[in-house]
């Protein structure tokens, strides 16, 4: 168990709610609340509320003073005047954590220069309490209970389907909240979450030090708009990426970028090329889109997809056009499409039909063997040392392809179906798939699907069951393996 | 109606059909009889097969002489060597148009040169027969019956949900089908789509002639390999982009594309430069990304995306982080994110809280007036003449939002539920979307929705329903819309 401060940040036992009330739809504080107690949050909860007697069914106090125990943390969303008052109740109160959502803690009042921040920070220090925020979301724990029955959520609309060991730390609430109302879309949720707001007292630093040595994290994920403590950032992230990836996704550096940033979170943003050779140093994987972002952190934490050795790619495909789009893309990106050695190339071509390609891509157009597809060809360029990646494009649902539409069977009674067919189907599934996943894993060459069809086809399903990594096109990761290639050769050389 | 020769072969009467039979996994011809029977073509269906009586139902031919009359087409899914006398029996016969399936008409034969092509060509020309392929996927025609019930189709494996005025010629049959495979994705289906293959006959170009002035094509787009008519091409090009635009995906150019061209279709392939220069010339939009060619398409497509009359992007956002994110995008990927006049700002400024951003991004953060994240704001951005796009970060669900998860009724028991609130919705729906759109037209500024939920959350759905165009994060549309702001300009120019 971590004995890291902010470990009880995320794993309350009890907790003070200030803001919330019984009225849906007029507090934001009540949001938060439904989403604590419908994360089946299993401590103690005790709303504060000068007026009612229960919120949400809770028996609530008019002060913190009166609740009969010490909570281990309080969130509060409240006017920002009134939270130096609430912060000094909790000192007495002997509360050491806070979450502070509410934001209008730096802005002109009128024309009065804004206080409030000092004041909550010298207010924090003589109580010896920590504190998130202001301006934030809070957080989400899919860890608190080990059973996994349970979370600590403060800011996810929606229930996480899995937990993982992807952790975030983000400088915006959205980043670290509204990337997974999807749950299927990136084929992975988030394990924790850390809305750091505007940092007064605890910032990103601080969270990444924790992430350090968290047994629940193998993949950390940055939204930065600003690093506070540049030295101790590098530092830290040095000694993290040799063990672990981290991926940082940056708002600041243009223009307009650095704008919005001056009036989201009050740092004046940056220069993009010293923040891109900051990163470069710490071995940092970065990219400046979301979807990239999504991408990369799925592959980084699937078990199945080992980190590659080298930039060559292979490519296996049952059609030309993919194949070639996929070798422009790959080259344009930095990685290598290498030709094949004759050796390989006359292994190949005894095995193909002579309207067939085996240079690299391997096309097997008109070739209907699917097992050369699937397991022989990705497992002969694994064993020929030859390539350090593999795509498949068309890992097509056999169903598809071996069904049809029959409105008003109009077909089907004239069609001697081979009966055999759907039977073999499951198996045939798990057959064609597991023997290349255990392949990657023993050559350390990662596979990728490229199944066309929807995300959702049960095909596409059926794969990410056994393990597989699949997009629906191929530009998505031909775009950022090369950023995995470098993270790999960084870490090797690191280690 | 088109008198262009090409019409006829996607509005065939009655097609014969060369390679199918009653044993559903044996031959593709079998597939794509299935195919076209599936797609409620309503002409006549003659199976040519040595041994059957009937094939899928349908009165079998031994030879193509005894089809009681001419069919407008056939379509032969054999093997190569006998082609050239079944394209013999068929000129006899009087058919005047082929889709020719089969592939291996330009490999070796053993140690041989293969000059079945150069054969074939012969036999056309003798009889006054135009074909495409050989190597093809065949044809999709969404509009071969005026009231839409009903296609011709030899290659999409499942219906198309709708029909669009996008038609696309392809040198791979699977960037001409397989693209389409998950209707929604897009959202957008291809009307008319041609794989044509290695062009022995009729090429590209052809069908960028016969696209030019048909009527049920307003955006065309492209898979190019080799241009084989450059020429004619270009002119034809330069006089369609000033009417219609063309998007073109290119799969040559790399060292790897090339080699997977060559063996895909025969081709030289090319250089990149070269084939840029002279797309630049004819106002051809390129993209190298199969996704960008989709969401370039979709927009192109949509008759709710105005052409923008500059680069001038203003950004509402209700939250700072994906704010800074479209605002660093844009700029790196040459739009502009004008700081917005001390006017508008001004103007803004009384309508925000003091938490609120108003420079460009406009951040609404706290402001809960959904009014004017989606209808004041961006009309004040129109009629200001400062912005020429509009991107509205965080169109999320009023549903989801309003709604919450109550396990065994845990919460809803204790709540204030304002009763109001879920009848109102489908009015507020179609209230807040359907003024923008009207105004978007009226001024000529296209508005994109991001919503983070997934593309088939309800409210994406709906706001789709009602002609506004939606995409689950901002990086794509973002990443695309210089190319058609440079189309824009280009067309402006040409008229």
């Amino acid at each position: 168990m971590s004995t890291h401060f902010l470990h009880d940040f995320l794993t309350p036992k009890s907790i003070a709610v200030y803001g919330a009330n019984n009225t849906f739809g007029t507090t934001m504080g009540t949001m938060l609340l439904i989403r604590i107690i419908n994360s089946n949050f299993k401590g103690k909860i005790f709303p504060i509320h000068l007026k009612l007697d229960t919120v949400l069914g809770y028996k609530a106090y008019k002060s913190i003073a009166d609740v009969p125990e010490v909570p281990d943390l309080a969130m509060i969303v409240l006017p920002p005047k009134v939270v130096p008052q609430v912060f000094r109740e909790c000192g007495e109160k002997g509360v050491k954590r806070i979450i502070l959502i509410s934001g209008g803690f730096r802005e002109l009042i009128g024309d009065r220069k804004n206080t409030l921040t000092e004041e909550i920070i010298e207010i924090a220090n003589n109580y010896g309490m920590r504190f998130t925020g202001p301006n934030c979301l809070g957080a989400y724990n899919s860890w608190i209970y080990p059973n996994g029955e349970g979370r600590f959520n403060t800011m996810m609309w929606r229930e996480q389907l899995k937990r993982s060991k992807f952790s975030i730390v983000s400088q915006s609430g959205t980043l670290a909240s509204q990337l997974w109302l999807d749950s299927e879309y990136p084929d992975f949720n988030v394990g924790k979450a850390i809305s750091v707001g505007n940092e007064a007292n605890i910032d990103l630093v601080d969270f990444l030090d924790y992430f350090k040595d968290d047994e629940e994290t193998d993949v950390i994920g940055l939204y930065i708009e600003e690093i506070k403590r540049g030295k101790k950032f590098i530092q830290l992230a040095k000694e993290i990426t040799s063990k672990k990836p981290i991926i940082v996704i940056y708002g600041g550096g243009s223009q307009a970028g650095n704008r919005a940033i001056k009036s989201h979170t009050g740092s004046i943003g940056g220069n993009m090329k010293i923040f891109d050779a900051m990163i470069k140093e710490t071995g940092i994987i970065k990219t400046d889109y979301v979807e990239e972002f999504l991408d990369i952190s799925s592959m980084l934490l699937s078990p199945n997809f080992p980190y590659p050795k080298g930039k060559r790619v292979g490519i296996i495909t049952f059609a030309g056009g993919p194949g070639a789009l996929i070798a422009n893309n790959a080259e344009r990106k930095g990685l290598i499409v290498p030709e094949f050695s004759e050796t390989l190339q006359s292994k190949l071509k005894k095995m193909l039909p002579h309207t067939a390609s085996w240079t690299n891509p391997i096309d097997i157009t008109f070739d209907m063997n699917i097992f050369n597809l699937y397991i022989t060809f990705p497992k002969m360029l694994m064993k020929s040392g030859e390539i350090d990646i593999i795509i498949i494009y068309g890992a097509m649902g056999f169903r598809s392809m071996a069904t049809f539409e029959d409105q008003n069977n109009k077909i089907s009674q004239h069609l001697e179906l081979r009966e055999d067919m759907r039977d073999r189907m499951d198996d045939m599934e798990q057959m064609v798939i597991t023997p290349t996943i255990k392949n990657s894993q023993k050559y350390s060459v990662p596979v990728i699907y490229i199944n066309p069809q929807s995300y959702a086809d049960p095909w596409s399903k059926k794969i990410r069951e056994l393990g597989g990594i699949v997009f629906q096109f191929w530009d998505r990761p031909v775009n950022c393996i090369e950023k995995i290639c470098n993270y790999a050769e960084y870490r090797r050389k690191s280690n």
